[in-house]
């Protein structure tokens, strides 16, 4: 019994060494470990997030302040130790916003808070004014006949839902670019949308939008959630008349880009981690996205600390141009289509500082048994494994689409849309802890998907 | 025993239809307890503060706004059915804010929300550009050497303690003049400070600042709190050099004025319940001061439609001009001088939206029992019964000081900085049921005051 015993436990010693269980060998999985405890107890992200929205602040798409941001990457970077930091430089349509108002000028005559929506054209400069009409949803205004609107602001007042996994978004969403589009169809001289989020404050949300090909184009701005309540406070009593002012600016091609740091690894296999680094520019892009910057490079460095070699390159980069239509997502991925294949998986935080509570994946029907393995290990963070259906995140999409497998490690956006695209989303809204357990989990992810002996696509790929 | 029982009750009932037990007959008490019930139904408060800020918005003292605001006034008076309705014009020196803008020019470039103080200077058309030289509280820059600011933008980054009780306010409010005068006495170009708020919203607070006799003028705004967070956080780093565009202009004496309402009573004894019109010009003035309108007016209009006459005549006095000075309350108290003797009670509701959690009174020492007898009342609101040094609000100190009896129904003023004096202060952030509750209270406190066999003045006055 005791002999028995003992040659047990030398036979478990062995095993822990030397099994693969999963594609993790035990040393993987105890370095994961010790990065999680690691990164619960340091302020790397959250340093980082505050760096970058402090000496750059907000970061346009193509601006002058977002080329600032490339240097601040490329030099924190260098500073943190990372290898082969480089910009990876594409053009983009720049456009600015100047100075934009509205009010109500009849029958109580007001200022409402708006902000125009990216792409938007401006309104000729003296403004344009014109009776509102109100639908209470986009779908509302594409039922509605294609006559009667001529001359009006059509105003879409449409609510969006609060969830947890942005799912809410989905849906609001539409009425950026559906608003102009549907309104320029009927003749309408501009549109109005409540804004896309979840607040009751005096903030609103800016936000892409796009002009359908042959519609007439019509300015387009959005009004706070209190600004659209009074407008349709207004509205139960009567006709209502609004000036609208939007002075902005579609300035041609600028110079963007990618800014990339890697830890090399022992073999040329890249997992692919990041955030953007782009901005709206009404905030400081704390949420969206400083705290994927910050929580994607403080991981990172949380293996760099850790002084061993990954079987896999670990790839951070910082996307430029997300917020005007992922055109630096388009840009890498068409500037690496000939390694996609050597990109083994990716995963951008593109969500918020709020904590993960679900880890998605899309990789291969036969490979479920590496999200297990890998979720036994985040698990502890508060995080279930979730569905197979991964999205990656915004920037992972045009790999994604050309096979690459992906990962969501999803937060809680529960309060992420009260900030989104708000001149109100700045660094106090980040929260250190929450930020901790982003790194603790994105450091154990990467770091494990960089020594996992197997690959997520399926077999058959 | 059983003819003893018979002979209590019969003495009960004659007790209760005649005796004056604490100056408060049971009939007062009944009526009073069915103007609570009766308006804690209702939503008669909550509609006045919605038709306020709709319909007129914004309304700054001595604007065209304000002057639509008394319209309003006059028809809403006349519409519920009160007697005696009119204004009592004075004038006001207008101040008006055009265009404001400030930005870190370096070392980080990036625009910080600001807004001027009422009452403040412009700059330059140009704006202002100077080095920013941080004081951790008013105190501090009142400490400082006299040398050493030329030239420089003084910033003064004390925080607000958030308290039910609003005596946070108190400590932090003293910056708002303070601290332009103080850089000022030291050759400063500009000040700025945190917002006198409780916030962590991107919304500056507003509010009147006065320069001290022989001092240089200098321009001052508030930032917002994340703003103010931002500048410290940029200052930790090194040098910052801001620049500030304040846009502003006084603009002479204009027209403003009180309006009055009554609810006639049997004698030429008054009670005074009201609130102050005027709002600052950036939200809509729901919670600062749309609710004392709606609270007090509301309340007036219960004691309407019971349709019995008081003792002593109800007036609801709708100030104007309170945000810049109290003008209006000086205004009244000077124009009434002469009957204030005759003005037997004064309470103003102005501590935006939230529940009565306390009623104070300034009564004489011997007449404390009529506070007790009137809280007897008030009590199951909620209410506990509060000290003898009401202020009465903002609007009863110059009568208060010329020995008008007040009460404070004081309202829980935790997220009250919240909204003050910001563009967030609109209709939405009200909320019905702590309105009713507030109607309610003043209805029974009004009513009571209107019909107590007594004076709240020590019998010595």
């Amino acid at each position: 019994m005791v002999l028995l015993k003992s040659l047990g436990v030398v036979g478990a010693l062995i095993m822990s060494l030397t099994t693969v269980a999963e594609g993790l060998d035990k040393l993987t999985v105890s370095q994961a470990n010790t990065l999680i405890s690691r990164a619960l107890d340091s302020r790397v992200g959250y340093d980082i997030i505050n760096s970058l929205t402090t000496e750059v602040g907000p970061r346009l798409a193509g601006s002058e302040a977002e080329a600032r941001a490339r240097d601040w990457a490329v030099a924190k970077f260098k500073a943190l130790g990372f290898k082969n930091v480089r910009v990876e430089p594409f053009l983009v349509d720049y456009w600015e916003r100047h100075v934009e108002s509205a009010e109500i000028v009849r029958p109580f005559p007001q200022k409402l808070r708006v902000t125009t929506l990216g792409g938007s054209v401006a309104t000729k400069p003296a403004g344009v004014r014109g009776q509102i009409v109100r639908f209470a949803s986009l779908q509302a205004l594409i039922d509605a006949p294609m006559t009667g609107l001529a001359g009006k602001i059509v105003f879409v007042d449409e609510h969006m839902t609060r969830t947890q996994d942005g799912s809410g978004y989905r849906v609001a969403v539409r009425k950026r670019s559906g608003a102009a589009n549907e309104a320029g169809k009927r003749g309408a001289i501009a549109a109005l949308i409540r804004s896309v989020g979840t607040d009751q404050h005096r903030f609103p949300h800016t936000g892409q939008m796009n002009y359908a090909g042959q519609v007439r184009k019509v300015p387009i701005a959005a009004l706070s959630a209190p600004d659209a309540d009074q407008l349709q406070r207004a509205l139960l009593l009567g006709e209502v008349e609004v000036k609208l002012s939007l002075e902005v600016e579609s300035m041609g091609p600028r110079l963007s880009g990618n800014v990339i740091g890697e830890i090399p690894g022992k073999t040329d296999e890249i997992v692919v981690i990041g955030g953007h680094l782009d901005s709206w520019d009404l905030g400081t892009g704390a949420v969206d996205d400083g705290a994927g910057i910050g929580i994607t490079l403080g991981a990172a460095k949380m293996i760099l600390d850790l002084n061993r070699k990954p079987q896999r390159t670990i790839r951070v980069v910082m996307f430029g141009s997300e917020e005007v239509g992922l055109v630096g997502a388009k840009a890498y991925a068409e500037g690496h289509k000939d390694e996609l294949y050597r990109h083994v998986i990716g995963a951008e935080s593109d969500f918020g500082g709020g904590k993960i509570w679900r880890f998605d994946t899309l990789f291969g029907e036969d490979k479920l048994h590496f999200a297990a393995a890998m979720h036994a290990v985040l698990g502890p963070l508060g995080i279930a494994l979730g569905n197979n259906s991964a999205s990656g995140g915004p920037d992972m999409g045009p790999m994604r689409a050309l096979g690459v497998p992906v990962a969501t490690l999803k937060q809680n956006g529960w309060d992420y849309f009260d900030l989104h695209h708000t001149a109100n989303d700045t660094f106090d809204k980040i929260k250190p802890d929450d930020i901790a357990q982003n790194v603790a989990a994105y450091a154990a992810f990467a770091w494990m998907a960089a020594n996992l002996d197997g690959h997520f696509r399926a077999s058959q790929d």
